[in-house]
Order: C-alpha cells, then sequence, then structure tokens
C-alpha cells in the first residue's frame, strides 16, 4: 500500500463529532453507506475498486503518539477523549461490493457499521480511497469497450494528481482490462506488466534520427518500438523501416514503431503502408498522445491502423469527470433510520443490500432492498470484516480482473455507450421504499412540523 | 514529505533510455527543462508550487537492492547497468522560479543539468510532483482573487485524487492564500491552521436537530458553527438562533452557522436576517457545497451574505482544468542545443533565464533569454542545487505563501480576470529566437533534407 494510512488523514469535524459523541456518551452503532448520487457525464455504470485499500486501513487503524500529543496541541479535546482514542481500534463491520464488479447509481459500494465515533473518524479516509479508484477503473473500462479487444497501457503516471494516484491509477485501470503500466513501481508493487521504450530526448540526444533508432536496437534487439515523430512521422516511419529491415538481416524483429501527434487516422495508414512496403507486416503500430474513450473510438471507426495505444493523462485524472458526487451517509444510528431531507440529495435508509437479476448471460436490472430482506438475484454486498477483522486475505489483482472482464460482457451494449448510455434500470424494494417513506413523513413531521 | 519517494517512481522508458545510454558511455550533461505549453481554460498565470518535494526528492535519490532485484526481475538490463545503478545519485544542478511566484506558459519553472541518465530517470517524479501543486496554487489563487478578501478554507481532502494529492492540496491551498484546511495531518505535518465543526450524521445521530446543536454547544462553547441545512435551512437558522441566544446567556457566543445546499443568495440575506434579528450580528455565515471561483464570483456579485467559504472538490482536482498541457523536454545535450519539430509543441532551445519587469509596483512582462545572457528585469529561475546539494535550508510555507501575496499584488487585474483573462506579456530575447531559429534551421536540414 503506498497511500497514507494515518488516523489523522481526516477532516477535522470528525473530531470535533466525535469528541462530542464522546461527552454524550454516544457509542451506539451507526451505519454509514458510501455511494454516488448522480451519474457523471456520459456515465453509466462504475466498477467497484480501492476497497483493498480500505480494509487495509481499518485493520490498522490506531493512533500514535505523536498524532495524539498534535491532537492535544489544538487546545481542543479532553484529557479523557484522547485516553480514549489512544485505545481505540476499529472494531465493526464492513459490507461491500467486491472490486471488479459493476455497479450504479444510488447503489451503496459500501456499508460500514461500528460504534458511532469509530464510523466517523475514518469518514475521508474511505471516501477518498474508493473515490479515486472507482474513478479510474469507470474510466478505464469506457476507454476498453471503446478499443474494442486493442491492448491499452496507462502512460499517464507524470500527470497523476499527485504519487498516490500514480500507483492507483495503474492499479485500477489493470483491473479494468488494460494490458500494461509504463509506472516500474507499479510493476513492482502490483505485479501488473510494465511497457515503454523511448522519448523525444532519447532521438534528440543523438546526432542524427536514425543513430538513435540504430542505438536503441542493439541494445534491445528484441523488443524494439521506435517512436517516429520527433522530426516528421513519414520521414521517422522511412527510417524506422530501414533500421527494420536492418535487425532483420540481424535475425532480429522490430516490434513496432509509435505515433505520438498529428493525424492519427491519416498519419497510421502512410506509416502502415511503408512498413508493408518494406516487408515489415509484423511490426506494431502503437500510438499515444492525447487518447481516451472519446478519441479511441474517433480514430478506430475512420479506420486508424493503429493496433495498441498509450492512454494517458486524461483517463489518469479522469479528465472529463474528475470527481463523483459520491457521498458517506448516516442511514442508521442506534437501530434508528435516520436521513436528510433534500431534494437533490436522496439518502437511503437502513442497512441495505443489492440484487442483481441477470436472464440468459445478460444483466437486466438491480434492485436496492433493505439488508435483511430475501430477494430475487445475487446479492452483491458481501460481509468483509466483522469486529474489526478480514475475513478473508486479500484477492488477487488477476482475480479481479477476471472478475471484471466476466461481468463487463454480461453488461449490455447500449448501457456502455461512451455517449449518452441508456440507464440501467435499478429500482428500490417495496421494502426499502416503505422505510423510506416512512422516514421521510416521521421526519418531516419532527424537525418541521408537518402533519 | 507523503509522496511516494521511490526510484522506481518512473516510466519504464526512462530505464530503457538509460540503460541504451550506458551502452553507449553517453554520460554528458543534458539539460531538461519543466513548462506549460499552453493555457488551460481561462487560464492566464500560474503559481510556483511542488519544488521542495523536487529537492527533497533528488537528495535521497538511490536505488534500494530490492528495487534493483526487481528492475533484474525484468530480464532487460545487463548486470553492468544494474550495478551502476547500485551506485547512482544524483549529481546534477537544478535552477527553478521558487513557490509562490507567478510564472506564465512557456517559461520554465524549473531547468536541470545532469549526466542524461540522471536527468532522465528523474523525469516522472518531477513532472508529476510540479504538475499537482502548480495546478492546485493556481486554482486557489483564482478562488482566493474572486473571494475578494473573505475567508476560504481548503475542504477538498475526501474527494482529491489519492492522498499524496490530500495533503499537497492543503499545502498548495495555503500557499495561495487559503486561511486553513480541514485536514488534520496537513495541520500536523505542514503547520496550517485546522479547521471544522460537524457534519449532517452529526445532526442526524441525534433526535431532533435542536439537542445536536445544543450538545454540539456544550462541547465547543467558543468555537461552534452550526450546520444548518440538515432539514431545513429557514428551520436550522431559526433553532440555531435559539441556541445562539441560549449560549450568549451561558457568557459564551455562536461563532457561525453552515449552509451547505440551496440557493445561497436567496438563503444567506434570510439566515442574516434570522441572526441579526436574534441579536446575533457577530455570528458569521459560513457556506460550503460545490463552491470554486465561479461560483464564489457569482454569489458574492448578487450580495450573497457570506463571510467564509468551504472551498471543496472543484479546487482540489482543478475540476474545469485537471492537469496541465506541462513537459519535461530535452534542451540540450553535450553543449549542444535540440528540440522537437512540431508547429503545436514549442521547446525553447538551450538553458535559460526568465526576466521580469516591473514598473510602479506593477508585472509588466517577461522576457524567456539564455541563461547566460545580461537582461533588464528581475531573473526569476535561481540555483537551488548544485553537485546533486541543496544550497539551502527548506522555506517555511509562510514565507512562501508571503512571496506569493506580494507577488499576486503586483500583478493587473485583467491578468488575473476568472473569465477570459488578458494574456501577459511574455517575448523571447533576441539571442534566444537567434539560437532557436538556428537549431530549427539546421534540424529541418539534417533530417528532413531542407537546404
Amino acid at each position: 500500500m503506498n497511500s497514507i494510512q494515518d488516523a489523522l488523514f481526516a477532516d477535522l469535524y470528525e473530531f470535533t463529532m466525535a469528541a462530542c459523541y464522546f461527552e454524550n456518551r454516544m457509542f451506539d452503532p451507526a451505519t454509514f453507506s458510501l455511494y454516488i448520487r448522480k451519474y457523471g457525464p456520459h456515465r453509466g455504470y462504475y466498477v467497484s475498486a480501492g476497497l483493498e485499500e480500505v480494509l487495509d486501513f481499518l485493520e490498522s487503524f490506531q493512533f500514535t503518539p505523536e498524532e495524539l500529543d498534535f491532537l492535544q496541541s489544538t487546545g481542543l479535546f479532553s484529557t479523557d477523549f484522547l485516553n480514549y482514542l489512544e485505545r481505540l481500534r476499529f472494531t465493526g463491520e464492513l459490507f461491500a461490493i467486491p472490486e471488479g464488479r459493476l455497479f450504479f447509481k444510488d447503489e451503496p459500494i459500501l456499508e460500514i457499521t461500528a460504534p458511532i465515533i469509530e464510523a466517523q473518524l475514518i469518514e475521508s479516509f474511505v471516501i477518498n480511497a474508493v473515490n479515486l479508484q472507482v474513478s479510474i477503473a469507470s474510466k478505464a473500462a469506457r476507454c476498453i469497450h471503446a478499443a474494442g479487444g486493442k491492448n491499452l497501457v496507462d502512460f499517464s503516471l507524470r500527470r497523476t494528481q499527485g504519487t498516490d494516484a500514480g500507483m492507483k491509477v495503474a492499479r485500477a485501470s489493470f483491473i479494468a482490462g488494460f494490458g500494461a503500466t509504463s509506472n516500474v513501481l507499479a510493476g513492482k508493487q502490483y505485479g501488473i506488466p510494465i511497457s515503454g521504450t523511448m522519448a523525444h530526448s532519447f532521438v534528440l540526444s543523438f546526432e542524427e534520427e536514425i543513430e538513435a533508432f540504430r542505438a536503441f536496437a542493439r541494445t534491445f534487439p528484441d523488443r524494439t518500438v521506435l517512436l517516429i515523430d520527433t522530426y516528421d512521422t513519414i520521414s521517422g516511419a522511412k527510417k524506422a523501416a530501414e533500421v527494420g529491415r536492418e535487425m532483420l538481416e540481424g535475425g532480429h524483429m522490430l516490434r513496432g514503431v509509435r505515433l505520438d501527434s498529428g493525424d492519427f487516422v491519416k498519419l497510421s495508414k502512410e506509416v502502415r503502408r511503408i512498413l508493408d512496403e518494406a516487408g515489415l507486416k509484423e511490426v506494431i503500430i502503437f500510438a499515444s498522445g492525447g487518447f481516451d474513450e472519446f478519441e479511441i473510438e474517433e480514430v478506430l471507426s475512420k479506420g486508424a491502423k493503429i493496433d495498441a495505444f498509450g492512454v494517458g493523462t486524461k483517463m489518469g485524472v479522469s479528465a472529463d469527470a474528475p470527481y463523483n458526487d459520491i457521498a458517506y451517509k448516516l442511514v442508521e444510528y442506534d437501530g434508528r433510520p435516520v436521513l436528510k431531507l433534500s431534494r437533490a440529495k436522496k439518502t437511503l435508509v437502513n442497512r441495505k443490500q443489492v440484487f442483481r437479476e441477470t436472464r440468459e448471460g445478460k444483466m437486466i436490472g438491480d434492485t436496492i432492498g433493505l439488508r435483511a430482506e430475501s430477494h430475487g438475484g445475487t446479492p452483491l454486498l458481501k460481509c468483509m470484516m466483522l469486529g474489526g477483522e478480514r475475513l478473508s486475505q486479500p484477492e488477487s489483482l488477476q482475480h479481479i480482473r477476471e472478475r471484471f472482464r466476466a461481468e463487463f460482457s454480461t453488461l449490455g451494449d447500449p448501457y456502455k455507450s461512451i455517449k449518452n448510455p441508456e440507464t440501467y434500470p435499478v429500482r428500490l424494494s417495496p421494502m426499502l421504499e416503505a422505510a423510506q417513506s416512512r422516514t421521510v413523513r416521521e421526519v418531516r413531521r419532527r424537525e418541521l412540523g408537518e402533519s
């Protein structure tokens, strides 16, 4: 884990609320639900990711003496409360949708039930961890869909928002089906295949472009991809073809060329022709530079001769939807269902479950119900932690990736369209509807004096 | 420092290029320049930030045995090269624009000169560190300008892209003039004032809203800010006024109320009236929920009675410009100026300096010139590292913040407009222009056969 796993990675209000709960001896169980309230632009589904990080954080949650000293130095907290924090561990339960599964707006990705102070203090970390990886896995899944089987490589490291994101983007995009990452550390830490060859600086550091190509081919005779747009793509392609022929004579095969700028449709066709005419039909064309699902779909629909894409910044920051309307909301306290009254921001009360129905191998609709109810379909939220302890070992990334691949193939294409997808049917169970209406009526009566 | 300071935090191509440089005994000094090629939407200036992180990384740069084992396991690298990496440290020099200063498109934020392998291997980390903090400091500066003196608090932690970003957003927004952050860990690590009181969950966990207010006021009698929109803002304001009166009777003062949804202009005026009529003129109105520079300017221009803003997600991910067109480009190798030929993506050759001219206390224009030339104005790039060693101690955040405040006040308002700002004048010195043209001609002749 590379993220900051620190119990002070929290908003101050979590501590001031906790201090007040402590003063008032409020230690009853609270259930918080994490969910996305509204689809981002062109979004119609999300991919669960980030859970492993949450489990890790919860299991090791505790305050160090240095952290407690800092809290004391703020002058906000009583010694009693600080002593209480010193002993505090996370003792609650966690239900969550396993990583790699699809989920939709309003569906709880995870629900935590714990004494209210514990459930409250972990809020910011939990949202932060899940929000990032869900954003990226979902954006990456859209790229995978647009690429229709072409290989995609994560090239985003340099422009992700910070180093933690650099790692998590590699992880989340691999879950969604990317074939490799340029990020060496992600290769080491997550076992993701790593990919990369040369930058423009490499070509520039030699007196002539073709000398740069030859030098690289000498060092990596069996895995050379030549970047050919430093001076002019067509002229670069011709030099690459020349070096490719030289390599063939030496018993090696140029693996590919990379285009990084210009009109990808036109250039890729011309470069393909140059390579083919040189007898280099096996040499692949790799493209990078500003790609995301929209650009990938566009160039492929226009017949670009591109075999694989480096997908960088726009995926790595989810540029068209750099955040989600994601919330971690109290839905039950001491057995009592609770909710905020707000037309725009709906909360669904009580502990819940999501039931997924399939027919003939296709997903046909989800129902959000109460945790306790029986319902048709497969329940998505699994109990992953009880009494503060994980119930199972971390899953392998390959396993999560395979789970995604399998489920994504059961989601119909209209729901996956990268522009204006159809809305996947998600309904509330009659029991949840009833609990919801009852709670709204009761709150309006009590707080607003309505009858 | 919270970021991952790991020498493998790099793109694989940095290592494959390095291996090839090593094979070819290319150890000559290379200069790389980091700069923004194009203004993002409505952007007209940038704030330098992230440098401290870069200095830290460069000074401690080295490979651990475990990292070298991983590199070996890839099968890509020779034992000689791995032995070379084992001994490798950063021995170069760094010129940079100090944190907190303004800079503009095309101007180098930093230039690194080092043996080419060293200068290349650090690429991804350097871009990542500077890109994030520049984005956020610049977005935050725009918010500060829009707020015209109102206090702003960073509320973004939960939705920043990862944990590293959570910390860096607090730091960068403080540099740009934010008064506090909700991020407790940033308070501890950076000494930034921390701020926060209660969430909706707090109100919900009590049987009645007014009981939640009273409980909080008992625990924090001198720093209570009540969140009043859980059920209905006006009804919440009346209850807050009631509790405010009770506090007054007990000799305490309600500090403020917070609005978090709805029509902020209308609601803030009504809430102000309710508070004033209750004799609570000192109680401030704090607003949060979807604010960035555009919303702040809009509500203030419509006369909203808001004293301070919590600025969250949109600032914390720089939502309208979640990445910069930032590049780290080779500009000189072994004394030879180099550049990519590309109309859209200009590189300025050679080691450079930026000269800033002011008149009557106002910035009037910058000139990008060669490092070695003499020119009017103040040179912005300072030598911060020589022979791999820092030349001075880290600056305090307060000092950097003050540097920003002072310089920002010398930038004219037309350049700061949050929509369609005027373009600040940046020109190239005649010597740089000449070096640039000469290099372009020479490259076109050599690589494209032009005469």
